[in-house]
C-alpha cells in the first residue's frame, strides 16, 4: 500500500485517511483485476481487510472507494475566496492561482496523491467503464468551476464564457496529471500543472505581441 | 437515415458518401441496441442491407463504421496551410481559424453532421466503451494538431507548449459539439465553435485590460 502522512492533520483524521487510501488501493487492485463490475462491495471490505460495516464508514459508494470522495468546491476555503473575487481580482489569474492551491493541497494531504493518480489511469485503461466514470467526474468538476466563476463575476447561471474557460482550466488539469508519468524528476500535482500553464501562456504571448 | 446532399461532390463521390453514412447509421442503431461489443460486422452489413465486402469497401473496421474515418489532417488543405504558417501568421489565430474551416467543411460534406454527432452521442451514453472509444479518437486528434503546431514553429517534437494550446483547443472543440443539443435555432458545427471561441476571448479580455 502506498504510505501517506500529513503532519497538519490530528492523529485520528491521519488514521481516517489512510484507512480511506488503503481502501482505494484495494479497490483499484480489483479493478485491474476483475473489471469495475466485476467485484462486489462484500468484495473489497474482504480484499482491504476491514467489516463491510467499517468500508462504508469510510467510502460512500463502489465509485468513491475507486476514486476518492467528490467533494464540493463550495466547502474549500480557496474556493469561497475566489467566488468573493480574491485572490488578485483578476479573473483568469485567480482561477490558475486557486487550482494551483487545489492542487497544492491535495498533494500535502496525500503525500502519494501522484503515485495514486497513476494507479487510477491504469486502472481506466483496463477498463472503459472507469474511464467513463472519471470523464463523468472530470465533467461535475468543470461544472463547479462554471458555477463559481458565474457566482464570481454575477454573471447566469450557464454562462458559455465561464463554461468555455473552466473547460479550458480542466482540460489543462489532465494533460498535467498525464505529464505526471515517467517524469524521473518526480515533480507534485501543483508543479506539473505550473509547467502546463506555463505552456499555455507562453503561446499566448507569442500570439499577442506586447503592447507598445 | 439521416439524408446528405453536397452539390460540390460528383455523382459517384456522393453515392460513396451516402453508402457510408448509411452504415454509420445502421451502426450506431446497433450500438443502441446491443453495445458496442453486441454485434458483429456480419451483423452490421445485414442490418445496413448490403453485402460483407461491400460493408468493408465502406469502412476499414467497426470503430469507423460507428465514428466515422480518422482522416490524417496533412491530407486536408486547409492543415497544410496552417502547417506552412497561414492563413495569417498569427500562431492562436490560425489555429482557431483552421479548425473553424475544418468543421465548416464537415458539415458542408454532410449536411446531417450535427444530427450525426448527436446520435453518437446518444450511443456514448448508452455504451462506455464507445465513450472511451471516442476519447481516444479526441487523443488522437489532440496529437495531430500538437503535431502540426511543433511543425509549424519548427518545436520538437512533443513540445508542451503545443500539446498545452492543442489541448485546450480540443477541448473548446468538444465543448461546441456538446454546444449543439436542444438549440430550436440549429447552429452548424462552425457555428457552434466559433460562438465558444468568442466566449472564451471575452474572458481573456477581462483578465488582460487592452493595451493602452
Amino acid at each position: 500500500m502506498l504510505k501517506s502522512a500529513n503532519p497538519n492533520l490530528t492523529a485520528a483524521d491521519q488514521r481516517r485517511l489512510a484507512r480511506r487510501l488503503q481502501i482505494q488501493d484495494a479497490a483499484l487492485e480489483l479493478v485491474m483485476q476483475h473489471g469495475y463490475d466485476g467485484f462486489t462491495m462484500d468484495d473489497l471490505a474482504e480484499a482491504a481487510g476491514v467489516s463491510r460495516r467499517t468500508l462504508f464508514n469510510h467510502v460512500a459508494d463502489k465509485e468513491s472507494s475507486v476514486l476518492g470522495p467528490m467533494e464540493e468546491d463550495e466547502d474549500i476555503p480557496v474556493v469561497a475566496e475566489f467566488r468573493a473575487g480574491g485572490p488578485t481580482g483578476d479573473l483568469m489569474q485567480d482561477l490558475v492561482i486557486t487550482a494551483q492551491r487545489i492542487m497544492d493541497e491535495a498533494q500535502e494531504e496525500d503525500t502519494c496523491a501522484v503515485e495514486r493518480h497513476l494507479r487510477v489511469e491504469d486502472a481506466m485503461r483496463r477498463d472503459p467503464k472507469l474511464m467513463a466514470l472519471v470523464d463523468a467526474r472530470f465533467a461535475r468538476f468543470t461544472a463547479l468551476a462554471a458555477e463559481a466563476i458565474c457566482a464570481r463575476q454575477q454573471w447566469p447561471d450557464d454562462d458559455l464564457r465561464a463554461r468555455a474557460i473552466a473547460t479550458a482550466l480542466l482540460a489543462l488539469i489532465r494533460l498535467s496529471l498525464e505529464e505526471l508519468r515517467d517524469r524521473p524528476d518526480n515533480p507534485g500535482l501543483g508543479d506539473a500543472f505550473r509547467e502546463v500553464i506555463a505552456a499555455f501562456n507562453d503561446c499566448a504571448d507569442i500570439a499577442r505581441p506586447p503592447s507598445a
